[in-house]
């Protein structure tokens, strides 16, 4: 808590980022989702079940799959099994425990429709199960596929942020730097970046936090090809404009940065958010170069393991509060 | 019906709405559509079925897909019935129902192309219509397919709109306010909205319904995280300047909102609609907080069942025609 | 061909409609795309087999499939012949005719993977051209239900144009004039429209193509519910300005209508051209309306098929060439 | 690399490429991709699996498929053979030979989900590997239709650029022309286009590239149906001014080309990347036209093959620096 920082702040704060003034804890998490917890609706309703498959891992994906398909062929297992063994053909009948895998066996080749034959219904409810089952197989792959498609297909910017910022000097004065590198072999063009701050203030004694929008270098760059360092200079158009290495380890900071691209594989626009809390934010450091060219003078090298090299940088003096 | 208020409403109507001076009854329905009936051009071109299956809730949808199965496979039960049942191996034909219900079964098994084989067809027309129906089974769950993936991937914004809008005091006048707020795990950023105002007067004596843009304190939002309470002033550049309490009673009012935001995990723009008419404003009143800090303090509690929450709030007083 | 024309018209033609000063015949068709024959390029590279399939008829379309599986089917029946009917159990081998037959209802099985079993390959060389006709089967089905799906969601606009444009008395002057309104139940908005014409004249004793941009009342319409009538006024900056019935009789106009709105189904931009050529503006005519009020009184009714309807209208004098 | 370079240019270079000014050989490769290489991050992160697979050609998707499908049922059939072939009804046990060759064509059917059933297995370890191939053949032919999808759902620009760039008479001057063409059946509307150069200029005795953007006569075009000639005039403005046919030899020059469009099948935005360096530029050529009435006059013809197509025309004489 940085008490009176109020009046070192000149720049006009914005109203317009969505978040309270007293939300608590960070605004976006690491992972660039907002740190809020819903609660109240039908439990059922708050949850689109189509977003959290896709934002599952693919092993935790595949993993409930495999889970489903085991329950819903035990399931049917035990139908077919009230419904009685003599309704199918085939089924090795010689204890109770091999009737039940056998006619495990049969839901799950009836499910998959590979329907084999050697065991077949041939009552009336068996036969009837059988054919719902069948069909519900169909449907649960017809799901399957979209989820499939949709997890596959869906739209990421694949950038890798730098886990730090750094304060580097910047053309006689510092600069607020981090940077950023497609990782992946897609192209993105096109790309913008909106930065923003969120700062905590005393104001009438209660902390409260206040946004301000903290204007880069070059806010559009045509093809993100390399890596992009993104670079905010603390003059008197920042809201950090004066502030020491202290104020920077003492206020309550938050950087949040929002990133759109176009790409080019899915013709659509991507976005990636990512944020630096103060603790994520080294004084006195600049970004180490991550690219150079290959052997043969033909090709540019990107590291990406690089991504967070930096060395130590003096600062120039600032003045504090003329 | 207000006679005279035409007088009172100095801003400019504007004639874009796409809705005409003398349509009838509510422009937008509760649920966002435009409350308008279609006629002529023939039914089947009047209707997207794919618009269609995608707007059924999920129950009606796999309802749909049930019967169509059931009567699917009575058709083929039926033409197979009547090329005969000597052309299948495997028929029960101890009655004609068993003889049915084996020949559906097959059916079944073959439009799911299961094709356990126990029944198989022998002869050419038997044959002939099984490869044509494992041909329109295989069609079949393709088109379904298409259906499930168009159904969950289909954009949207999954907001919660406030059932109602409020007249509230606000900065020493009074302003028009309803909130909005995501309920599902969906991430929103860059969220806008536009605001119009339907109002019914009185023109050459024929009511007549003018449509007004109303200006909102903020109409552009970073990250819909948390609600968002959309503010109109009621000042001199409103059309509801001057209105009482029971002006807001007796015209026809309709308030129309169009929010437009970015869904980062469709990648997508979605949009939402929603309306208020004169009884769903409630003046003299004011929304109670949604949101609060939860017990570690680390993140923020969005509880989405005080969406309609208010208060009783006096409203300054207001000259009339001045 | 209307010699002396270019005299006439004092509006700046553009330059950038993307249509050659002499490029032949009408610009666009009547359904929306350009009148351009292409040349050169491989036949295989010069067609995207996927817009040809999503430009097909639903008929069109099936028909291709069926014809497409007959065919495979006889392809594959041929081969297993040609392998030998002893490598098939269960067939029928009483005279070639019906080998023939069962050869190719196993093959259509195995396209299929209903696989009855009735007819199964024993030998090495049906068995491997069976695993690859079902390995077959399968991704052309896999291709199906991305076609299937491609087609029924393809987003579009849905809109019927009137066949006709009119020359119609509009604020003390005239307007050239025609309407649009959605036929299906798609909700679209923010609709706009880029209206241009094409006006042969004579430019040293050759005639040549000039394109103009027309201005419209309206050029954004909120919400597309109801028929839109757009409405270019004919004054001193249009193109058309000092036209008497025989100019627009005998000149060779093509108006180029361009319409994009968000379809909030498909949470897309949608997009449909549509263009009149001189014999379809009708000069003193003006539209009756096509929607009503219910006889309720609580919604509007859009009568489609009054689209085309119009009464004779009397057109102010107009001077020409002052 | 051609030294004094720096002082001829007077156009103020732009810094937002997204290349460095110290990038090795050729910016953006002639298909359309920037010329860089990754290093570093696990490589299984490094790559995109599905973009990999969209920009396969389809020979070798197909390839791919095939193979993976063989592979697998290798993997299955060894599977089976371990567990012994006693477990497998049907199979040909006399010799190993046969007996591998049988197995391979049992997984193939359960893969295939064809089960005919001559081959079916009877043991618990069998039937449950057998269970998990039939899933696991599902589940693949649900990835393949998605990729399918993705494949040919993919909106693409299909423009031809041409090869060559060409400096040509203009206006009393010159200036640099390339030009472009649709070669599908796609519509593509509301196209523009970027064009920047990139100039090796020495600096402090390093060479360097610069950017500088182009400014073209059109930057816009409503509808791209016949070919597009992308003029950008060589004035004062241009960083080309004063440029000898010598200098555009022996100067490391890059003109990149960005175009957008919309394309209205995939109602989607397509973008397209060209770029010509120093000797794809001819010095001193205009480009014949590819396009001509057909012979009914009715429509227009594009003849892709001309699209490289000039003849030597003269230019002005340029005084070199004033």
């Amino acid at each position: 808590m940085a008490k009176g920082f109020r009046q070192k702040i000149r720049q006009k704060n914005t109203e317009n980022s969505g978040f309270g003034d007293n939300a608590s804890g960070r605004f976006i998490n690491k992972d660039g989702l907002p740190n809020v917890t819903r609660k109240g609706v039908n439990i059922f309703n708050r949850f689109s079940w189509y977003h959290t498959m896709l934002d599952l891992s693919t092993f935790q994906f595949l993993s409930y799959l495999v889970i489903a398909y085991v329950l819903v062929n035990l399931f049917f297992a035990f139908i077919y099994y009230l419904i009685g063994v003599e309704h199918l053909t085939g089924i090795d009948k010689s204890d109770p425990v091999n009737e039940f895998i056998d006619v495990f066996f049969f839901s799950s080749q009836t499910f998959t429709t590979v329907g084999y034959g050697r065991i077949a219904p041939v009552g009336f409810m068996a036969s009837l199960v059988a054919t719902f089952e069948a069909f519900l197989g169909l449907l649960t792959f017809a799901i399957a596929t979209g989820l499939f498609y949709g997890r596959f297909s869906r739209p990421r910017a694949y950038l890798k942020f730098s886990d730090i910022a750094v304060i580097s000097p910047f053309k006689g004065g510092s600069a607020l730097m981090f940077r950023l590198a497609p990782f992946k072999n897609n192209a993105l063009t096109d790309a913008d970046v909106i930065v923003s701050a969120a700062i905590e203030v005393i104001e009438n004694s209660v902390p409260k936090s206040n946004f301000y929008t903290l204007k880069t270098q070059l806010n559009k760059i045509n093809t993100l090809a390399l890596n992009w360092t993104v670079v905010h200079k603390i003059d008197e158009e920042s809201p950090f404009y004066g502030f020491s290495e202290e104020d920077f380890k003492n206020t309550d900071i938050e950087i949040i940065v929002h990133l759109r691209a176009f790409d080019e594989v899915f013709s659509n626009t991507v976005v990636q958010r990512c944020s630096y809390i103060s603790k994520e934010i080294i004084y006195g450091a600049k970004f180490t170069p991550m690219y150079y060219p290959d052997k043969e003078n033909l090709s540019t090298v990107l590291d990406l393991d690089k991504i967070n090299d930096y060395q130590k940088a003096d600062l120039p003096m600032m003045m504090e509060e003329k």
